[in-house]
């Protein structure tokens, strides 16, 4: 972990009014970002076909909810096509054999999906116009669409997402003869990432002329960038006199309902793409009065270690 | 919506004197840029094959448009093909059945279209040293064109085009104690929008030494880029002493032909790319002396809602 | 044509040491850039193997190069295979006819185009182990290796080049009450341009203590960045005090040799990628006491137009 | 090389208290980054599903692995469904010949090959229900799986590696008339790197408070950007009062176990994509009192040459 900058102009403490979620209205007893990093907040008002896009939900859906539709595009699919062939006269399918009309039905199927595949063994096979026009143009298709799941199908498999594991709690420990906010990330994957960036809001509601509204704050880091992210980072910020958490003390920050909000920015090595990663910790899940235990060692050949299991482990300070 | 920085020296009202449309000769009565995103301005003397770009007009054109080009594509190719099987032969052509020449040219069309999708069923396999040199480069041809036509479709499917909505008008609404431009937007998509930067720019016509000429400038924004983009951001210009808008009028506005210049830019977090959007207001779109109305709201689980079917209310100012 | 930032820090006028293609040595009368952005230098001293970037050669490489490649890559994978079918005993092809030597391995090849191309029409096919052993693995081999030539065609196909088009020669120009360094350049592609950078840097060869050495300066510009490019950019370096080109001559910067490197980055938004181009002017093509004519109109339309045809004309200035 | 800008900020000599790799703990005698960029650090305590990624393993094991792990997954695959066709029954497969157990198998699996990549010669063809929804599902999970095969050949092949070559040495040479910490540079591939970065990183054990510990310095480089990279850049850290290398000798140097942490980033320009790249300098890999020795030259052509077989060579300062 290289520093790259200290704290910057950018990451000033200043006060900002607006974090999109309604300053006063959302319930206090809801977070608003979830553990995995989506945002409490709905959007009504938009028509499904608006707000969905195809391509976006494919690629995020669940993998057996994504096989479910691959395959089930498939078989209705191709019992479209053999609906044609049967419309069209099974006569039109040379080779066919079954003795009734099932099997028949589904030497059609059958046919459809070699034609789909372009298997096309050939032991079936179109006569006629018709039912040559419906196999010429299913062979095309199904190259088409095939090449359409399989891009998916990559397009899931490629896709950057950043595995961050982040403490499980965030701790106000020692820094200095101060006090500092801290909470420790890793990066779980064996791909690099670097030019890491790291930003920590604090959402608290506060009594500004006798109502309760949602003050949001950044907070300065003592690093707020990073060259690379081997292994541990220690985020940092440290309680200072213009700091929001200055004076405060744990029942304070229960009692403002506070909400510090993690997000982390970097560029993948492996994917050669930028990721994004989302956080966050209520004022429940902070600790005071404790520090992290270091959780760095050597190894039998000298490699330095950092023992991941113990991330979220934390000791009471004297 | 966290912000990220305030009025930086970047965002500064300068005037700026070239926007490359031509500062005094475009007709007063167009807009600059469309409510598409697309520019008022045309290039000449550029011949066609200079400007053009295959990839690009296949990547932007309309579906039907996109779907009959690789269709008749498909025909063209295989009537071709079928052609020099004819002119080589149809005797080379194992297995065809036709009774007169249209029926055999058919024969000769499908046999072309199994090769060329590879679908290669059988029942007419091509015989001797003509028809099968055409027909190992029809499929190696078939395959790479189905490969191009496959990768233009998950190109066409997978790009990042940001769907901002935008308030149908901008706002002349108080802030603080003056007032301020203001204009909302929102992300129709589920897709996560990180990293926004809003630009506007104000184009005006002002008389300036007896000619009247276009003058442009960047208004300063009261935050210009946001970490996250969840659901709404209410952009504000505030008109402070400064503001080019400072002192002007409903009246004085419209006669310069004002026009409000939105680039949004961000970075889409499910196709991990930087996406860009335009939009323009012209004087007749602005609205004087009222606000919008608030519609956050919050649903019976305790989640925030944004109502973007009134993304563009406002009411009266008192 | 917004222009984000004016004159930077980044951009100043300072004196740089090393452009990396050696100070004094490099002959007089070659130019550093080529006019289609590439450099006069080469690397000496690396094994073909080191430097060599197959993928960079194939993406790089002419058309009809590259078509020959793939049909060369096709005809010898071909051969080879028909050559172990012919050693592996064509008896184990099933349904061969040929008469003689030739027409067998003949057929061997185009059964070896079936499978490699997957279109297997089956009139000849793999009987016994070691046929159906080198079968299976042709079809495997060829479905990689087409699938590779696909993926190179597309990426050919689909790579963000900007065309960049630059007026034929710089100009020394009057600007406000002084004089500026002015070339135009235009972007041919319907495709837009945004968050376009210019960066200019004179190299010229100047007496420092007796010897003749290159000095490389960056060149100040009145903008060095703007947000979109729909049309025509002027592209001026107001020649004041601290310009090295000021109090220079037509006759002073052909004796130094002068050569004006142009670096433009921008962002294409059709392909979503940042593209860069470089371009360069020597003292033999800066015009001096000319200005550029003006080629922006209106159609009938109301629409700007922009006459591109034009972009190098200048007239004489009074 | 085109200098955009000198020592800015952000490249300033603090000192930096964590570099994530436990800054008492690593055993003095390791390197903290290999010469091939990685990192001599190991993760503990994560499972192994957890910090294993499918994708970055496939593309990053070396060729020969990749190969293998290929064919065998297809052997296995095929080996399954013509144990499937077994069970099944082979008599649903029509047209198979083999005289025992052993060869009807391997008909099954050749079968299976042929249906499996779509091949579909149609000697042997599923007959019945049980046998053609087997073969049917086969086609398609053999496209499904042999695209994702070549998704990642493609994306091997096609993946932005940079290929930097570092000088053996790094020198404390003369500079101006004081000495500085040199390197150099060269980029071998034939594509371009622009916009590149380099950042140097300097890990040292100081005593302090007694005890030992690992300090890292940023160093000031003279340039840490430059616009282009075509052939060479001498990396240089002025040794001025406020280096950390200010005082220092060979043996301080050594007895500090000091290491040199080389971070470049750039922009490839075939690729369109950011690479970064990693190297080391330890204090014995440093030449104290030497100079590189020029390698540019000129060729016959009046093209400047750089000789990279001496990228290296340095020569005794008088």
């Amino acid at each position: 972990m290289i520093q790259r900058r200290k704290i910057s102009k950018k990451n000033t403490e200043e006060k900002v009014k607006d974090l999109g979620i309604g300053p006063k209205d959302l319930s206090k007893t809801k977070r608003i970002v979830n553990k995995d990093g989506s945002f409490n907040v709905r959007k009504t008002g938009l028509g499904f076909a608006e707000s969905f896009n195809f391509y976006h939900y494919l690629v995020t859906v669940s993998w057996p909810k994504f096989i479910f539709i691959i395959v089930l595009g498939y078989v209705l699919l191709n019992m479209g096509f053999a609906f044609i062939y049967y419309l069209a006269g099974l006569d039109h399918l040379m080779g066919i054999t079954g003795k009734n009309g099932f099997e028949k039905f589904m030497e059609a199927f059958f046919f459809s999906a070699q034609s789909f595949t372009t298997v096309g063994y050939g032991r079936v096979s179109p006569e006629g116009l018709a039912a040559n026009i419906v196999a010429a143009f299913e062979a095309l298709i199904g190259l088409l669409s095939l090449a359409l799941a399989t891009g998916l199908l990559y397009g899931r498999f490629s896709r950057p997402i950043p595995k961050i594991i982040y403490s499980k709690n965030a701790l106000i420990a020692p820094y200095k003869d101060i006090k500092g906010f801290m909470f420790r990330i890793s990066n779980k994957q064996k791909s690099q990432m670097v030019d890491v960036e790291v930003r920590v809001v604090l959402a608290i509601f506060e009594n500004t002329n006798g109502s309760n509204t949602r003050q949001i704050y950044n907070l300065k880091l003592e690093y707020s960038s990073i060259s690379f992210f081997p292994t541990l980072w220690t985020v940092n910020h440290p309680i200072e006199k213009d700091s929001p958490l200055y004076g405060m003390t744990e029942t304070s920050l229960k009692a403002g309902n506070a909400e510090f909000l993690v997000l982390v920015k970097g560029f993948d090595d492996t994917f050669s793409q930028t990721v994004h990663d989302r956080f966050s910790y209520t004022a429940d899940e902070v600790a005071w009065g404790v520090k992290f235990v270091n959780i760095y060692g050597v190894d039998d050949d000298g490699n330095g270690t950092v023992a991941l299991e113990k991330i979220s482990s934390y000791e009471k300070v004297s």
